[in-house]
């Protein structure tokens, strides 16, 4: 099948095997996936990773392993991308994505979304309703990143909320901080960008424009760059949160001294809940289509990776319909 | 009067005038002084401070500066060192320890409490009963830091709490969250100070004998060591609270990507409560009296410092009686 491989090289091959579902597993036929910084970044040695890349998709169930979920055939599906062992403290408490043996598609022991094929266990698949299109459903593994905010964090009516980068996750996260009463900035380098947040009501400036005045009772650094924390640090009121949604492969120098001065709570934030993210889709009140900067064909996926490298760009997607 | 400064240098002056209380102000004669890590932080560079060093004591109201407070004088006090604007948001709602134009005693634009007299609003003073002795209550501001920990962070009855560091914080923040019924292991690298906790009831652990396994559900980074932090986030559980006691002058180089895919929460915590602390030292459920390494007279201040920084000694006090 084809397959976008690293293996310390990234490779555009066409003779990747099919996977093999095991026990209990859905062979999906991917009909969109999506390209995220998570994948740039394991490019550049994040985790360690070998294999298919690709954690956002969705697909048609094509076989399913085991004979409790043969109606799952024929079914569009998007997938929880965190494969627990269902036996630990974790896994037996709805905490799968961190479950300490846990396998996570494309990212760690697991063969990824940028292919043809892909595998997953029958429990990790959603069914995706009818109104959603493709290229929106395709959004459900990302947007879903950015609900788990909203899961960890007690949004009060009175914050006053400051998302930092306008990249694809920053302006998700916007949008979906934007879902409460609370007051949300988002701001970023790339006018482009920040006008997707702006045209479905969030507020929005250009980053080199704020002065810090530690003004901000939640700030999410989403900038994906080294420096994101402190900026945040210079934001976010004493006693307030910062959502630290990067995940970077170089280590940073900085000063933890403010987190303690400020008594600041970090809160680290990765996958989420995929139930609000597929409902919001549904029911259109993020709409994620003006995110998609590109659709490319497996022929042009050395495309696809440059323009998710540029910086004026957000979502790219390969097409394997 | 007798001081002790640092204005670049460490000085030990007898001709430091005696200030003078401002309206609403109280002068103390200071009767015991301790000393801080965040005073040896200061000598390096720390918050760039320059003045009399110092932030806890225990002394006598000798004056007060306005008609409504004459009845402290006479009276044995301690006190809250930050000293707010009385009028922003954050001292109108009880949180003057994050007033951002505070002072704060012997850290930020204040004299401290090593020497014979200092001044502090006598808001922020706190009478002392009789049956809390000299040498128990100049702890009680380390202590009322201890238990902001409480404060800020839900202790479950089921939690397994790592504290790291067996310096004098890190053993009064043991003895405080054994308080709880959670489980909680003091470890650290000084026999002799963990046996201080110990022969309280906290159980304690040699550092070097410890295996990371993620098995914690609270560490507490008390190490002011620049790896601390690294070390936390190798023991604490995903989804786990790492509470930062530590306040460095340094800058370290650290990868935070861990508090990202684990979701950690981190809180900082500085500056704490009173009333709890004093209630602690006068009904004796927390027996400060071990920690005590050294009582120094003014003529051996300097004697005084050389045992405050050496790694095996907790708690060195001067006495201006």
């Amino acid at each position: 099948m084809k397959a976008i491989l690293f293996d310390g090289q990234l490779k555009f091959l066409t003779d990747y095997p099919i996977p093999m579902p095991q026990a209990d597993e859905a062979l999906v036929r991917v009909r969109l996936a999506g390209i995220c910084n998570t994948d740039l970044e394991i490019i550049k040695g994040y985790q360690g990773f070998r294999g298919v890349l690709g954690h956002e998709f969705v697909g048609i169930v094509e076989e399913v392993n085991g004979g409790d979920h043969q109606h799952l055939i024929g079914k569009r599906v998007v997938g929880e991308i965190n494969c627990g062992c269902g036996l630990c403290d974790y896994c037996r408490t709805g905490l799968q994505r961190h479950c300490p043996s846990r396998h996570t598609l494309g990212i760690r022991g697991k063969d990824g979304a940028l292919a043809e094929y892909l595998t997953l266990p029958v429990n990790n698949l959603f069914q995706v309703r009818q109104n959603i299109r493709d290229e929106e459903a395709v959004f459900a593994e990302p947007l879903a990143a950015a609900f788990e905010i909203l899961d960890q964090v007690h949004i009060r009516p009175t914050d006053m909320i400051l998302v930092l980068g306008d990249g694809k996750l920053g302006v998700l996260v916007a949008l979906t901080l934007a879902l409460s009463p609370a007051h949300v900035l988002l701001a970023g380098h790339h006018p482009d960008k920040l006008r997707v947040a702006n045209d479905q009501g969030v507020a929005t400036a250009n980053a080199s424009d704020l002065r810090a005045h530690k003004s901000y009772d939640i700030v999410v650094e989403a900038t994906g760059s080294q420096g994101g924390l402190t900026v945040a640090l210079q934001h976010v009121k004493p006693r307030g949160t910062v959502v630290l949604k990067s995940t970077l492969a170089v280590d940073a120098e900085m000063n933890l001294a403010p987190v303690v001065i400020d008594e600041i709570r970090l809160v680290g934030s990765r996958c989420g809940p995929f139930e609000p993210s597929l409902r919001a889709l549904s029911e259109k009140i993020i709409r994620v289509g003006p995110l998609i900067s590109g659709i490319f064909g497996f022929h042009r996926a050395a495309d696809a990776f440059d323009m998710a490298r540029a910086k004026n760009s957000l979502k790219v997607l390969l097409d394997f319909r």
